[in-house]
């Protein structure tokens, strides 16, 4: 290669748990791909989350969100620690970050893997290849809300869900391109018979945006019915789009679906340019088993593909989802001791094929 | 039995689709359980539901209100139909009965019955038993919300979830007592972490509650989490109590899992004596399949029997149970022409079971 290689700056948020465990495995993959692919990544590491927290008191601070904007993308292990609260990371950074960088879009894929053991009877891969677009900005996330009365037996608790327009059209209007692009349908998730407000500013939008895509089929389903669907006829669907809550939910259920946390990738993406991508496994940080080498690194390893595409690197992206899968196959669990091979020794097996081209 | 027989009055509400025929089958099975254990069901039926509602533009009306609530309960079929518009029936109708009557309580048994097939690999009876208390009156579903600048590029949509102390404390007050007597866990499943104000009311009712319930251990799990833990180990659940939204989504991942909406029964509980309780299959009105004498109609005899519980006829309310989980095991197809037997002979067997006192 005599041309100069493309750089990309990301940033590297291994955090709390097994995060710095599946980051580790996932930075020896990203390591393979560079010199095989032509590109450089350079990195800088960041430290943030619960321990970081309990260190310093520090969550999202404007020297942090300096730092990351700097930055072409952001790969994020996991936060948390049962010695922090439930909600301190949660409000205070994650939504903090997807808020500050307008991460419009939670793209999570939900697809069952060759060889991956899934919880449902008879499942195959042919059966269940389905993307989730989730709003990531508004809706029951805004945090708005109030309590009179609290701590009587007259308390009355007001949550709200803000949904605009805007918000709501970046997300159709990017889940109709994937649609577009996969050949697929896109079916709206929702509750518009109950929450009507809402329900209707989704609906009218979805119907707009439609015109503009006139070769992608448009279904509608409740989400009550879309979590009885899921899991029995996985294969109805293509392209969901949901609104924030909503996405939250089928996206795990849809991880159940499709063998556990461990394959599980996600994409927190900015679509105006105005600030980074971020990209995660979608497990937490397991204190559980953290520093035993039990985490599986797939959901990371997929996540640092999707970041990848995310950055025009296509071909690497595809080496590494390839490899990724290659390898899954032959894992006789999904985690734990009889994984048969340890985080480390994932990694370095993904990262071994991602360079000698196969498979 | 040489006493004066027990007399309830029961208001029932065939409605739509496969409602009549489900209805039609449980009627058949109460017949038998009068006879059998010496109370009497003096049934009143009235016309309401899609189908009646585009005959007649009625709907929810005080004259309706004023004639149900002089019964001691209601077996309702199903309501729905195409010609109708979404929406239409749920808030003009259903929300008016839950509210009305104050039906404070979704109750939604979540169990594998034996012999079912359900779409979980390997999931056995032993390890399903789950009974799911949804708040029925208050959350997202009060239809308190806003549109400004609707149909504009601007238009912003807040939908409100209002949650009162005394909304939740009952419900959560019920869900203890009911854990108390199966001798099991109570489960709280919410989204504390992010919604904040309806967290925080939950959460410390069921903390206050709990005094009073010192033998009933208490968990907490998001609603994320759960749809993730529902399908993989529901063996963790015993008792959940939700709100009225998270209550919705999961009891029909729990109906998936239980085999299918054909035998997930439910009932509206009124607590307080102002109204009656109704009860109903948690199916809809299928109008796909109506007219053909493939509904399974388990759902409705299991939600009769609830409603039979619940007047203090517990005994017929068991054998009914009993004779349906019998003939449920039987069943080559859960649904449909292979299930083996029509609404009608599937009603009569079991009628016939119950009256015969076997199994
Ligand atoms: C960590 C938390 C804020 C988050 C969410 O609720 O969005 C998580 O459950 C997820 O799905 O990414
Ligand atoms: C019919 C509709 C109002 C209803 C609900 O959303 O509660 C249904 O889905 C249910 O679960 O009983």
């Amino acid at each position: 290669m005599t041309s100069t290689a493309r750089v990309h700056r990301l940033a590297v948020i291994r955090g709390d748990g097994i995060g710095p465990e599946v980051i580790d495995a996932s930075l020896e993959v990203l390591g393979a791909a560079q010199s095989a692919f032509g590109f450089r990544a350079e990195l800088t590491q960041i430290s943030a989350g619960a321990r970081h927290y309990l260190a310093t008191g520090e969550l999202w601070t404007p020297a942090l969100q300096a730092q990351l904007r700097n930055h072409d993308a952001i790969l994020f292990g996991a936060m948390g620690d049962p010695a922090v609260a439930p909600g301190i990371l949660e409000r205070g950074f994650i939504l903090e970050m997807r808020r500050s960088f307008q991460q419009a879009v939670n793209l999570r894929p939900v697809k069952l893997y060759p060889g991956v053991t899934t919880p449902i009877a008879g499942l195959t891969p042919e059966r269940c290849d389905i993307v989730i677009v989730r709003e990531n900005t508004e809706g029951s996330y805004v945090g708005r809300g109030s309590t009179v009365h609290a701590g009587t037996p007259h308390a009355v608790a007001v949550q709200e869900s803000v949904n605009t327009r805007m918000g709501v059209e970046r997300v159709v209007e990017f889940a109709f391109r994937l649609a577009e692009r996969r050949g697929g349908t896109l079916t709206l998730c929702h509750k518009k018979n109950i929450l009507i407000e809402a329900g209707t500013l989704w609906q009218s939008t979805v119907d707009d945006v439609s015109a503009r895509f006139p070769a992608v089929p448009v279904d509608y389903v409740h989400v009550d019915a879309l979590c009885f669907y899921l899991p029995t006829t996985p294969e109805r669907f293509n392209v969901i789009v949901t609104d924030n809550l909503f996405g939250d939910i089928i996206t795990d259920l849809g991880a159940a679906i499709q063998g556990g946390l461990g394959v599980a990738a996600s994409a927190n993406l900015n679509l105006d340019g105005s600030g980074p991508s971020m990209f995660e496994a979608i497990h937490g940080s397991a204190p559980d088993i953290a520093g035993r080498g039990w985490a599986n690194p797939i959901g990371a390893v997929l996540s640092t593909a999707m970041c990848l595409a995310h950055l025009g690197e296509t071909d690497a992206a595809r080496a590494i989802e390839a490899a990724a899968v290659h390898i899954l196959a032959q894992l006789p669990a999904m985690a734990g001791p009889a994984m048969g091979l340890s985080t480390e020794e994932l990694g370095r097996e993904i990262a071994r094929l991602v360079q000698s081209g196969a498979p």
